[in-house]
């Protein structure tokens, strides 16, 4: 039997699922005294929920992730929901840093009178301390505002932002049986984001009645696939975290039902997949999205270590921001991930339209592939002709906005 | 017996050492007949030289750096000096390209009248095939002009120059028993300069009586510290190149003294190292030049790994161009190296001021951070604190012009 899972059009973040309330306020966690600008989010679902995360590999790693993962390092934990600030990373900030999120998960357990443990995330500025009183009358707050309402849900999701400059929101939904299941989610972006999640956040919610142990399995598979294959500038964060939260109260369970499992599981993948693409739509200052496909090496590893020396080179990024098809670049690029590479069997395309076939250039294509560069978004397939190891990475330009934007926080 | 080696005041090239001759001439190389740009040089010994090389690790190696490999690898062969190009790198240019960088070492052997091999280099941009009519011409005319003169080894080290704004020479001289020994130098850089000496050529040359085996070691070993240790923009390219010659005319012969032999390394690393500094200080569009190092890692391999996340992040370098004491971005990159950091162990310093202690940061000395990193040289160390492996690599900043600059060719 084959059930058809798909994204829903207009998502509205977590409220989209179910069960999940929700609450985005102004808490001024930057400090500068701006009492607009959505900084703190709470979420919450009315039965405690099983959860999952994945988390940076960064050996820096935010206080906030500790808390996180000692949360779920308990088999079978349920939780409450989550609380996030935006604006302070909690990062580098010693002891201090481990007491204070301590403390702003007990302030959410506290001001919603929930019993469960709250996981809890924080982005932004490294190296400096939370504003504990900030963040202690934000949840406050936010604990009186929590509905299930649409606009707490948009709230929600723009309280999580940092430098993005457009919410992102993705949910997914089928039938199965006559009952309906969805797995909604918000993301935040913008810089930071290569190997491994750097500097994202995201938060996926489901109604299935699944254990700890299906759920992290299924978020493994979808990050590896989605979150873990798109690069802005190449610096990994501090503070990567992936959560997905299940509330059961769709009364949907999978145990006996590899179908409703793998339904499930593609929902997963569409909705980070979905996410994916626009934090990398929305990094800082892009202007261009470029699409790379490493085909024909030895691995899937080698055909990785390719995609991200020729995804992360700035001579290559900032040729793809002044539209100019520099395919010698990209040969460089790839020929430093020493994996091997012989020139003689190497095809390099622009879309469809080849640049390098055997190691000879193509010269007379020259205006296409021009006509091609000079698009917002276009795609790079890099052929080794050398065995079956694929990869995809999501890449963009880099613009002199980019170094303007980022030489002072 | 201690012998004093010492760089020389201005040094003017290859000519400073007894029995080179040298011509750089306007070949018209860029084919955009500019008949005043100096791109095609031509250097040679009064007798057959032992020459040994240090090569890009890139699997994309261009055609000259193949035909280098092959002139060297006999054991005991000797040439008769070398001819560089630049404004066209001769890479990823498939059999036509080794059919040219033959012929233009063989051309160079023709119009000199010497017996002996050519090395040959080229450096510009990939992917285009060699002007085989220019070059001839240029080489020709090269061959009529070659002297010992200081005019004629200036323009040399000019022709072999791409985007770099100055002239790049550095020699080191000392005397032994009543003679003189000098090592001769020239350089290029400017951009993709990082692991492995990434689009740099060197050229050495020294009067010493030595085998090519002895040359071998001891440029290996002073490149390892030198070029190898410093990174503009993370992108390693397919033509470097360093390259030293020995003519014996000094009538210095090392083998039954240790003392000569330790001065004549020493001598070369000076030469590298003093060109190294310069080709790092004249990157593309940099504005500041910052020394790292990296202290207390397990091994050298770690904290090479540490410097170099460090030390090419994006984020870390366009906040040393905005002059901003962004610590945080140090500690986030230095984590991605993956190595183990400790946080409660970590210590960072801008020049001798402490910003993080033992994971702390010394908030207090904010100002004194943003003096030192306003500076167009400063000091980063940071120290692990667990074990004593180091490593210093000159790096620079990122600045928004780079990204105009390398936005097309």
């Amino acid at each position: 039997m084959s059930i058809q899972v798909q994204l829903i059009d207009n998502p509205n973040g977590i409220a989209d699922c179910p069960g999940f309330k929700t609450a985005g306020v102004a808490a001024d966690i930057r400090e500068k005294g701006d009492l607009e600008l959505l900084d703190l989010a709470l979420v919450t679902s009315e039965k405690p929920c099983y959860a999952a995360g994945v988390f940076t590999l960064n050996d820096v790693c935010a206080a906030p992730v500790h808390i996180c993962k000692e949360i779920l390092s308990h088999p079978g934990a349920k939780v409450a929901g989550f609380v996030v600030n935006s604006g302070n990373a909690n990062a580098a900030t010693a002891e201090q840093g481990m007491v204070d999120a301590k403390e702003m998960s007990a302030i959410a357990q506290l001001e919603t009178g929930i019993g469960s443990p709250f996981l809890v995330c924080s982005t932004g500025r490294i190296g400096r301390k939370l504003p504990m009183g900030k963040i202690k009358s934000g949840i406050a707050a936010a604990a009186q505002l929590l509905s299930e309402d649409t606009q707490a849900s948009l709230d929600t999701a723009d309280a999580i932002l940092t430098s993005d400059t457009r919410r992102k929101c993705a949910s997914a939904r089928f039938t199965y049986e006559g009952k309906t299941l969805t797995v909604s989610g918000i993301a935040k972006g913008a810089g930071m984001i290569e190997p491994n999640m750097a500097t994202m956040l995201a938060f996926l919610a489901t109604d299935l009645d699944v254990d700890s142990a299906a759920l992290k399995n299924t978020l493994v598979q979808a990050c590896n696939k989605t979150f873990n294959r798109i690069s802005i500038d190449g610096d990994m964060s501090t503070n990567d975290t992936v959560l997905l939260l299940a509330n059961g109260q769709s009364g949907l369970v999978p145990n006996d039902s590899p179908d409703l499992l793998q339904a499930f599981r593609e929902a997963v993948y569409l909705v980070c997949d979905s996410l994916a693409e626009k934090i990398v739509g929305d990094g800082e200052k892009v202007t261009k999205l470029v699409e790379l496909m490493v085909e024909g090496c030895q691995t899937e590893e080698d055909a990785e270590k390719v995609a991200r020396c020729v995804g992360n080179s700035l001579l290559v990024k900032t040729s793809w921001y002044g539209s100019d098809p520099n395919w010698g670049r990209l040969a460089d690029a790839a020929g430093y991930a020493r994996i091997g590479l012989k020139e003689a069997c190497f095809d390099i395309h622009y879309d469809d339209v080849p640049a390098l076939i055997g190691g000879i250039p193509q010269d007379s294509k020259l205006a296409e592939w021009k006509a091609i560069v000079s698009k917002k978004r276009f795609r790079i397939t890099l052929n080794l002709n050398q065995g079956s190891g694929t990869f995809r990475l999501l890449s963009t330009d880099l613009s002199e906005a980019y170094v303007n934007f980022n030489k002072s926080e």
